[in-house]
């Protein structure tokens, strides 16, 4: 066998995105590009600020001698300070730079914490609909995947959580704002949730990790804000990236904070470290780390993906479908008329309109569209999401 | 309990080579950077080529639309194809860019394998002394690293590798030049090692893999040369970086090939594909895959090495030391005077020198020098060599 019997069995069941994506690709070679509308993919479409080109291009005009070289696992002492600054002010809490690792991404980020904190057979509790890779992550070092559907509205159901935190409970990741529903959760949800934390420690003596994956953090609309989540309960892990915010995911760079209010920061920093090393991810990648130090400060363009999608929303609402509007990142999940996700987003398919299946997010009977897309791109999808409802509905 | 019991256990026996560069640098503070001479960390000295900064400027200077965006996991089309038409250089043979998947350095592409190949319980041979990660980077995925000793002038034994081989062997890693002795092993050498795999396939039936970790391959002194193990067993995979020969450890930008002789090489890529995803590398960083591939027939600075060593060997001769001559990467692997490798290097600290105990390496009784460090260290550590030795032998 080349393979393992669990990357075997994986790659039969590969990801949903992955495929529609490659779907439109197809597509497009075969129909040609204006005849496809590819909103599948998470890939910002904005480009990078000028800040941060003027950054890069500063820093390969005038490299540092040993500049491309090793450093230490969790990233440049300087990088990490910028970072631990601009941490700070969001969640409204002074990070020391010692609690700051850099990371390959928000993935990478992910991958390096749960290897730190899972023993096999460890639990890590994640809301459905959820990022269809975070099973996959928590497998990679045996641990287990543990959904809980979110109420109807897409807020997560403290209950619901309460009743799946076991004594393996290594975990919960909270995604918000969230990717595939575009639903910011407030204050009042995460703190009933942080309360169920809370009231299973004292059950077990177990104080599970509450893991902040926020990368769309800053990008929200009408008024929605992501609350500070190390506001709200001790043990708690920020992981973030400049993947969305600054239009960089092919550059694989991001960031771990871990909560000062955490009990045993230290220990658990030495060990992000350490599985930085490792993984092999070694470190994040130097010269990029240097580049969004120097640009920390720097906002995503909400603007343009607020225009975005309220394109996609207006027009989606208008032709008939059904979804909660988006409060932030950029991603609308549209009610499957009729209820099967996979049937529909096929029907979607031949009329040139890429989205992928809830199913793919743990959450059948939905369908998710990304506005990360041009606005002819949204244009386009609204126009043949229109003929697709009246001739789903018409049978045809 | 903040970490899993693995990693608690491992953050115990942390890392010789980084607790000596830790001791290096706490050293430097305490004593004066001109007092200490460290030859502890393989980060290599020399700066990049000229060509590669010219690269990186200009794609900094005139980036593409997207060109930080998302792009198929194992890499831009453009990219692997320049690469593979390297790696068949390289391998003297005809490796199509689908059997190319670029990677977070080799670090990363290690893991990647080892995540794709390996089912819990699997075996991963190594020749020992061993770059001491591969034992973590099996551990990661449920695997058990197995050292085989090298003969006594450190050459694989080939009779020691069939001794090792059972049927839960996924493969044997092969590092040639090899890190920390300097060998490069022979054709014959690996001919037999092949060998052994074979006798081993046709009597269980299955095929470990050879991995060839060779991110030295071209630095190479006095007319060695690393021979193509594509060339001597299909089921090889080589797994290689900037890192060395460009000196972008820094920057995590490296590559798998795999061997179009290999029976199911689109199963095993797609394979790697796969891990590269769910690790969290989801791809090698964008800008450094277009910045290698530009200046992909560029090759390493093997006179700047090749003086440092000459300088180092001539110098540690000269003051009564015993090893066998570098033959390749920047490592000498130094008889420790005694035998106590841990004590030796002790004193050496004291006088200044870190270099890394055998014990690191899976091999006591030697210790480890880099001599990809500037001359005037290299000349303050033969200095301070020559009084250590003396006031060990006189037992001061």
């Amino acid at each position: 066998m080349p393979i393992s019997r669990n990357v075997a069995l994986s790659l039969g069941s590969s990801s949903w995105i992955r495929r529609m994506s490659d779907e439109g690709r197809r597509l497009k070679a075969l129909l040609g590009a204006d005849k496809v509308f590819d909103c599948s993919l998470g890939n910002p479409d904005l480009e990078p600020p000028r800040a941060f080109r003027e950054a890069l291009l500063s820093l390969a005009a005038d490299p540092g001698r040993g500049s491309h070289g090793y450093m230490p696992n969790a990233g440049y002492d300087e990088v990490r300070r910028a970072v631990a600054r601009r941490a700070s002010r969001d969640q409204v809490l002074e990070i020391p730079p010692s609690n700051i690792v850099m990371s390959v991404g928000a993935a990478g980020a992910l991958n390096v914490l749960l290897r730190t904190i899972l023993d096999p057979g460890d639990e890590v509790v994640g809301i459905a609909p959820y990022f269809p890779e975070y099973p996959f992550y928590a497998g990679n070092y045996g641990g287990v995947f543990v959904p809980v559907s979110a109420r109807p509205d897409f807020s997560p159901d403290p209950e619901a959580v309460a009743a799946a935190l076991t004594p393996r409970t290594a975990c919960i990741i909270i995604n918000s704002p969230n990717n595939p529903t575009g639903r910011v959760y407030s204050r009042a949800e995460l703190g009933e949730v942080a309360a169920a934390l809370e009231a299973h420690a004292r059950k077990t003596g177990r104080r599970p990790y509450l893991v902040a994956d926020e990368p769309y953090r800053e990008i929200v609309y009408g008024g929605a804000a992501a609350p500070s989540l190390m506001q709200l309960y001790p043990e708690t892990v920020v992981v973030s990236s400049w993947s969305k915010s600054l239009s960089l995911p092919g550059e694989r760079i991001g960031y771990l904070a871990v909560s000062p209010l955490c009990a045993e920061a230290a220990e658990l920093v030495s060990g992000l470290a350490f599985s930085t090393r490792v993984l092999g991810f070694v470190n994040a990648p130097a010269l990029m780390q240097r580049a969004v130090a120097m640009v920390v400060d720097e906002g995503a363009d909400v603007e343009g993906y607020a225009r975005r999608g309220f394109l996609l929303s207006e027009g989606l609402r208008a032709a008939g479908y059904d979804f909660p509007e988006p409060q932030g990142a950029f991603y609308a999940f549209v009610r499957a008329p009729g209820g099967d996700d996979v049937a529909f987003v096929m029907h979607l398919k031949e009329h040139g309109v890429i989205g992928v299946p809830g199913i793919g997010f743990g959450y059948p009977g939905y369908f998710r569209l990304c506005f990360c897309v041009s606005e002819s791109t949204i244009l386009g999808a609204l126009s043949a999401m229109k003929d697709a409802l009246r001739s789903w509905e018409g049978g045809d």
